[in-house]
């Protein structure tokens, strides 16, 4: 048999195992030009509570009853599909099941050879993706100047700063705790660290460890630190919206000050994205990571759950913040 | 003798005459490699809010008792300046007196047999630059494309939509009377109006009158009308933040619904200037504008008050929309 996990109930607030089930169907077959894939690593985001809503986005929510998507990481044990043998790994957009099928096309095969397949998951899949190419396109970070990262110690926010560093600017990272910060700095090369959950006033934090002020904002958890940074932006400052972790879970519609004025008054650029926005670009993103990985201008943190009965927790973690780096289950 | 208006008392909320004093002074002498300048035309824009608020922006407040600066169009009635000569048509960023003095470094000659001197302050000025260099650089509109406008009768409003329409998208302008409303679309080729202060439900409104969605907001306003188009607005839509006059006269703080959620969501650009930002573009822009007015692609409106002593009171009217067009008060 084989276990899957849907979506029983669209989650008010923060989702909860409730909001979960797991179904057993028949392991199915593949059929001409198609393969049988075996989950290894789930990647759990945050972004997924945003397609738990039954809203218009940029991709259609998930519906109730049916298997919840992400990015995973398979080995093919069967192929009737000649772009595929038995034994490849491949990481595409997969549903959480122990085995799937898939025609193929939105596939792609990793190397297990150049680095560990859960890196596929991470810096460099869609994650390393998201923080390079919204950091570069959106932020155009310049030698000298000051980058701040929300959600620094996480999968997106650390590869931002190493990247930030590398392009010469000062790096400085927003996190929920001082191990954290640590981590930040001793392993990914932040200069300056602020702890937002022991800070009262984080315009006057954001003001003291960015001096010069701060000239691209990597923002990805909005609400009130987005605020506190707008009043420490400098003149043609851009923000990159790449999330609103803050923000996902709230039932009410969220206020806070009105953004046009400073917008306006200091020529600000703020800009949403997804990484699929860039896609041109991908092939040349990927290289580039790896090239810094393998010169070990880069690294990466992980979180590594076991267990495919553990997946609902994981993706819940996410909101409580315990994951270092990327949040990631290991099925098989 | 010389009149001068200053900068009595900061305005709290819409400024009143209250704010404003006028002095007397010698008419002054120009020094060598100086002209004397005679006030033509003075121009009244709404960003001068901004500068009679004591804080950090691009350019430095007013000073209590110094005068007001704006740009104005003056003649050259006396010259020991080897680049003008007597009767010579200059504008510039002038002080809001009857006669100065200039050095020239800042001054730029016009040439009152291309267009009237008025058109200087307006589509061959700042204002057109403005809508031009927004429009096209921050905005980047696209033939099919729909661009909705804020502010649609004023004068940087009525040139962005007539510019619109030039690159074949649809344009839609919100003001805030009927007769604005007609003129925006009988003179300016507007597609469709919609009038603010009668509209109970703005988001509904917007949708009627943008039933593709609006792919381009140009916004002169800030404030609800900005949160009922992002409510309509396409994903890659891109908002230009050129003003918030709704916004400028608060007392407090003002809030409303958080934006980012929307940003992130739909891949949103929001991005403010000013047009400085794009000085290297303006010789281009102002050749283009005149070929369209040339064309009569391009035409424009002018609210033209009398009188040096109207100065403060045409400033003020801006705050209550009696203008169409560019305010401008003409002095000699």
């Amino acid at each position: 048999m084989n276990k899957t996990i849907i979506l029983k109930s669209r989650p008010k607030g923060i989702p909860t195992l409730d909001n979960f089930d797991f179904k057993e169907e028949e392991k199915p077959d593949p059929n001409e030009g198609e393969v049988l894939l075996k989950t290894k690593y789930v990647s759990v985001d945050p972004y997924l509570r945003g397609r738990m809503r039954d809203e218009e986005s940029y991709i259609e929510p998930f519906e109730i009853d049916k298997p919840i998507q992400s990015g995973i990481v398979a080995e093919v044990v069967e192929s009737k599909n000649d772009s595929f043998k038995k034994g490849d790994y491949v990481s595409g957009m997969l549903e959480w099941k122990e085995f799937q099928t898939s025609n193929g096309k939105q596939l792609q095969k990793v190397d297990e050879t150049k680095a560990p397949l859960s890196a596929y998951q991470g810096v460099l899949g869609l994650t390393g993706l998201t923080a390079y190419l919204g950091l570069l396109n959106i932020g155009e970070p310049k030698e000298g100047e000051t980058v701040l990262v929300s959600g620094a110690s996480g999968a997106v926010g650390s590869i931002v700063g190493q990247i930030a560093k590398i392009k010469g600017c000062k790096a400085v990272g927003i996190a929920g705790s001082d191990e954290k910060l640590t981590t930040m700095k001793e392993k990914f090369g932040f200069d300056e660290g602020i702890n937002y959950k022991t800070t009262s006033d984080m315009k006057q934090a954001i003001k003291e460890a960015c001096p010069n002020g701060v000239d691209v904002y990597f923002d990805n958890v909005g609400g009130e630190i987005l605020d506190a940074t707008l009043a420490n932006i400098n003149r043609h400052g851009r923000v990159i919206n790449c999330g609103a972790i803050s923000l996902y879970n709230k039932k009410e519609q969220p206020t806070g000050p009105r953004l046009e004025t400073t917008i306006v008054k200091k020529s600000i650029k703020m800009q949403g994205f997804i990484v699929r926005d860039f896609g041109e670009k991908f092939e040349e993103a990927i290289a580039q990571l790896g090239k810094w990985l393998e010169e070990d201008k880069l690294t990466y943190s992980e979180t590594i759950v076991e267990g495919f009965d553990n997946i609902p927790k994981a993706f819940i973690d996410l909101f409580e913040g315990k994951n270092e780096g990327k949040m990631i289950v290991k099925v098989s």
